[in-house]
């Protein structure tokens, strides 16, 4: 019997594997917490699936990494302290390129306060393979030191059943909360799209293929998009802030797939429904412009783009004063079980949430 | 300007991005600690470098790829506590393989009691890699509240360099420290050899190039160098061990690049010398078997081979009573600074030893 990956996708796979969800899905599975508030979390970065060298430069694919990196600490709830890198090496780096990537690892984890170092390094045969692990702490959690300003015991009502000390997980929203995320959304995305468009246009030019310099593309006015895709900041600056605010979310997830896929995340952890508000969605001005120019629904962009790596949670009603200090964006809020997960046009009517699959 | 990589080598770049040897090659380097005894240890298993599906069991692999991601852990002094694995997976892999791969990947953690969560799964254009994330707690430590049975104050007296809660490093080696070794060493490099050569056969037989049924290689006999390549096991029993017994290494490493390069890793961050006894090295009855037949030394492969796997560590003079009742080897001593690392012959020559190359 064969069953092809593709069949389960991304999040079938991983419930398959991890087990049940109620287990799995909220803070180990997010963050694989071991004692003590100890986070962990994981990335891995393969080229020609998540860059490609052509246009991506080595410094910053550094820096991502890391970002990309410790996007599982910080929803969790916790601040990373220790990263370690593995490289899979192929030939055509030489030892200038690995300095390059490397200065970017180093400014990336020197922002956030994290030793690092570099664990491993093997030749490859299939291109620049880049493994990040980090080890966190957690800074949000009921029986948190940590929380400034506040008093914890406030802190401590707002959190219902995620288990202390093992980091915020999926699996806690419940009906009311508010949905709120930390940046626009799509931009990185779109950006991506910008960047293939400069590759596609470059090789044309190079082959003598039929582009012409007139067509090449312009990044003018388009300067956020890629710094949204080259260069992506942790969102370290929100888990600060809300330890000092004293709000611990009930449910938090790092946005790396698309909101679609990461709410549907928690509304299937949390056993909950979710509406989120087409008006309510931050789309960045650079991101409508460059949607209309290359035909992609910027709608479409913010809620299955994916590699925002900003971060998604689930607050109370009550928090919606001390969260919109924050700078975050409410988007909409937890509904009933049952009721699914969908997006609300300004007219009122619900277009339901997908994800997206394995090899979108 | 452009350095090759193989002109540094793996352990020349990791210095020279780790920066100063002093700081970083110790417990840093290998298990990247954190505050509070938390250690972090990872590893990056590539198709076609690491692994080659042609032979390798994928319920093995997963196990293999457990057993080489909590070395570094090991090798700090300290037990794993929480797993998290990232997989880029190609299209030819079925969820059902990923079944096999992931079986392997629980019945490790099972045995080594850490929780284990797959973190993310992605498409992979380069064939299968594994990304392995390991958070440990050290027991091997100075003001280790682990150590049972003997005072911990005898503990803190072996305790010379490392720091404290930071996992024991490679720099605490001193002159007269024995040089101890947890197995025979080679066999998973000869495993390799006798894989490759079945595989070699077969294509031989399938394609009909020549070769005959007779050809076909033999695994019967040779049993013992196949399980140390596709299924070598974490020895976490090593560290439970020592701490029962209160012994705390000087310095401590996994030897996953061959004896040689691994001590000269630990003799370059304390700044001594070594011995290794070529009568003392210890090499299985089959090892020699088949180096014999594929016209292999086995002292190379033991010496140079890789994929061990095994803890090899130094301990003061006096733990020699102790340590011998471990069933750990001990194969050498700790020299005074400036003396070089070497292989001693039973007519009590030294052979100056060398590390493997990048691509070696």
């Amino acid at each position: 019997m064969r069953t092809e990956i593709s069949e389960l996708g991304k999040f079938g796979l991983m419930e398959r594997l991890n087990g049940a969800a109620k287990t799995t899905a909220g803070a180990r599975a997010a963050g694989a917490s071991g004692d003590d508030g100890a986070l962990l979390s994981s990335a891995l970065l393969l080229e020609g699936v998540d860059f490609d060298l052509t246009y991506f430069p080595l410094r910053h694919l550094g820096y991502k990494a890391v970002a990309v990196g410790v996007g599982g600490v910080l929803a969790a709830g916790g601040v990373p302290v220790a990263v370690r890198v593995a490289l899979g090496v192929s030939a055509k780096l030489s030892v200038e390129d690995l300095d390059e990537l490397w200065a970017g690892v180093r400014l990336a984890c020197g922002e956030l306060g994290a030793a690092v170092a570099l664990g491993d390094v093997r030749a490859s045969v299939t291109g620049l393979a880049i493994s990040v692990s980090v080890a966190g702490r957690a800074v949000l959690t009921a029986g948190s030191t940590a929380v400034a300003g506040r008093a914890v015991l406030e802190a401590k009502e707002c959190v219902r059943k995620s288990d202390a000390g093992a980091g915020i997980g999926r699996s806690g929203a419940r009906e009311n909360d508010l949905i709120c995320i930390t940046r626009d959304l799509g931009a990185a995305y779109l950006g991506l799209h910008l960047l293939e468009r400069e590759k596609r246009a470059l090789a044309g030019i190079a082959g003598a293929a039929g582009f012409s310099e007139a067509a090449r593309p312009k990044f003018e006015g388009y300067e956020y998009l890629l710094e949204r895709q080259l260069k992506p900041r942790a969102r370290k600056d929100i888990v600060d802030a809300l330890a000092a605010e004293g709000v611990v979310p009930t449910a938090m997830a790092e946005i790396s797939d698309g909101l679609a896929g990461d709410l549907m995340q928690i509304c299937r952890a949390s056993e909950v429904g979710a509406r989120v508000y087409l008006d309510r969605l931050p789309i960045a001005r650079e991101s409508y412009a460059l949607a209309e120019e290359l035909h992609i629904d910027p709608v479409v962009a913010a809620m299955n783009g994916g590699d925002d790596h900003e971060l998604l949670f689930t607050v109370p009603l009550e928090m919606r004063e001390r969260v919109a200090g924050l700078g975050v964006e409410i988007v909409g809020h937890i509904t009933a079980p049952g009721t699914g997960a969908a997006l609300v046009t300004p007219d009122g009517s619900d277009i339901p949430l997908r994800s997206q699959g394995f090899n979108d």
